[in-house]
């Protein structure tokens, strides 16, 4: 299979901010030392390592409408967005590592802005469309969806960059399983499209690849961004993460559909979100890491055959 | 998603004389303390809670045609039957808590009295469709759809009330893998629709629920009675019960299941039988009880979305 | 349902020189003791036991063109191949317990003699279609299909009797999922048909099965052979066995794979092979062989109805 492009370029943002739990920043750190930039050699690719993005707490960073540390998040993002921005060159795929989902609100906002034709599958088990009316919990890991599609209606602090950049018919979920009320009245007051667990069953996901890719790229003429937290999958596959939930997408299930979006030849974007190495047993951290590091593998064009 | 009927009728049937092991009566208590009640409620559903039946053992029951405890079982299952008949008021749904799978003999016959247009789905490892001529062990919860049938031929003492209510074509069963030479022959000889596991791989969940629906309920227009063994599932999924065979359902298709039935707005029986908290390690007794609530919360109309 | 014919001949070929690790040649015993043979006789047949070949390896076998145990391998598979050609009478059912996956060379070239329209199911997670020019190990149990088909062309010592008995299009891939470069590149180049594990998500098991048939049968006039290598499956069904691969066939789908094939009526051979007792915990072997043992079950043509 030829590769859809000459070139990765790849940022590590080792980023909590966006929820509470330690341990999420160290996902880059423990998916580069599993061999991502080797791995993405060995498929073929020059690999643009930019590095790692640092971040610092904004001080006295207090909740705004329930939000938890808006500004902190806030310019984290902005600082994401800007560097998605300069790395999506030509034709390359930007490759961003994780630290937990918030980082999407930066990534998928600097990516849109470099390819406006730009369109988005995210794969997850939660929505992260809640606003700040709706959040239960205030966590902006949960939110980033919401700024994207200008969902977020209140103007908060660090987050004044913060244009929306997506239109609804510009993404589709998969991997739904766990969407408050809230966000169940979002995904169908926007017409958003979003294929649940309960899809996945009713479809199996050789055809829900298609129908999702029919949805956001009809001609398949699109560049695609493909957001993955890692959440998605199975808690028996991807253990190592801060809100996992039962009933999830195998790790053959997982793989293939990184191997559907490989095929399209468009894939430019990828996020790979909320591993979190403090969260289970060695072996489960290596399990995590394991399937991460073969969904990235997946993603940029490795095949079976 | 509307709620099917604002109301659901619930009993609890803790019996276990249907088969041998200790414990499966206990599976009543298992779930109302994993808070079915308080899930319903929160559904939306007001909840006639008729509390739990009670049953005592008749004395000197001696086996007659190798079937054990026909009297005992005989009288439970009439009270049961009445049970269900004077709950199954208006547009209500009736959800049987077992248990062990003979109530069924007793639910369906008061449900099938109550709404002479019902139809059953059976979700179950097991056919329970032997009888005193074909039973193996002579264990009643292995024989309930022969009474509903009229595939008993022996006129067994307990059992006098117990008059024919289903035609073959009013049933259908999903799941089956654990099936006795003579069940095969009377499944064939009276054209009885059946998927086993092999029709669950060959068609997939989605396909084959449709084909179900298709054969007991082609208008859908005719109320629905789910009897769910647990033993359905795998014993990786849900181990705590009685007669366990590999090869059963995921989580997901159980759910998915659940989910469809729901869907038609046509459910208005489910029985949960063959929970047994006192096989298996505390771990597979949680994650019996977890996932047979969660089936119960999807048949009530619980959605991802 | 009515078995495909009335005999079995059973051929134990407990070999182990097609590979590094000692143990697989303990599979056929462990079968054996499984009860495989009673199990043949539970379903109605008539079971030729021929007992278990003997092999000796040859003194100062030396690697040639990188390939290990040429002559002790060859021979083993000449002998084999005699056996099974003489099993192969009527219209009998040959069944080959291995041992390793070299052994193919052996009973596929014994059985196309004996049955020249026989068509070929090749269920693994390899290929094994290297030849001495691609290996990466020099492992003969990687390179039984490039035997059979012509593809070695290397005259090695021992391989004197192999002539090239398949077409590209007598042989169909089930399963694979560890390929190496150069069998990716003789698969292509030969339009050999494959379904790897991308596939099996892809299509369904279901489906795929009838895609594999009408590739290599398409009038369903042909016997079929049935090469079915235990790492198929995956690590968690079929732990015990040398060369495991994550990412395979699960228990259901793999029973289903071979009820399908006893659904034609025209499976003729079966090899059962790599399974290695010394591989893994005593419940992982046990795991192991009872699997197998419901393989060779399926393949004979237990149902579920
Ligand atoms: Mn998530
Ligand atoms: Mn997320
Ligand atoms: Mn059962
Ligand atoms: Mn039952
Ligand atoms: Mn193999
Ligand atoms: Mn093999």
């Amino acid at each position: 299979t030829p590769l859809p492009c000459p070139k990765v370029s790849l940022l590590g943002a080792p980023f909590h901010f966006g929820q509470p739990k330690p341990g999420v920043d160290k996902g880059v750190a423990m998916l580069r030392a599993a061999g991502v930039v080797e791995e993405m050699e060995k498929l073929g690719y020059e690999v643009d390592d930019h590095g790692d993005l640092e971040f610092e707490p904004v001080e006295n960073d207090e909740p705004v409408h329930n939000v938890k540390r808006p500004r902190t998040v806030g310019q984290a993002c902005e600082k994401i967005s800007n560097a998605v921005l300069k790395a999506a060159q030509d034709d390359n795929l930007v490759v961003t590592l994780g630290g937990d989902h918030s980082l999407a609100a930066g990534s998928l906002h600097g990516h849109k802005k470099a390819r406006p034709d730009l369109c988005v599958v995210w794969v997850d088990a939660h929505a992260d469309i809640n606003n700040s009316d709706t959040s239960p919990s205030g966590n902006l890991h949960g939110m980033p969806v919401a700024f994207l599609l200008g969902l977020e209606k209140q103007q908060l602090p660090g987050w004044e960059w913060s244009t929306p950049c997506l239109k609804p018919s510009d993404i589709v979920y998969i991997g739904l399983r766990d969407v408050d009320a809230g966000e169940k009245k979002l995904l169908k007051d926007n017409g958003i499209k979003a294929f649940s667990m309960h899809h996945v069953d009713k479809y199996g996901i050789g055809p829900l690849m298609e129908m999702a890719l029919d949805h956001i790229n009809p001609k398949r003429d699109r560049p695609i961004h493909l957001s993955f937290d890692v959440d998605a999958m199975d808690p028996t596959v991807a253990p190592s993460t801060g809100t996992d939930v039962r009933g999830g997408m195998t790790w053959r299930e997982s793989n293939y559909l990184c191997e559907c979006l490989a095929e399209t030849g468009l894939l430019r974007g990828l996020d790979m979100v909320e591993v979190n190495p403090d969260i289970g047993t060695p072996e489960e951290v290596k399990a995590t890491i394991d399937v991460s590091v073969s969904l990235i593998r997946c993603a940029l064009g490795d095949t079976l055959l």
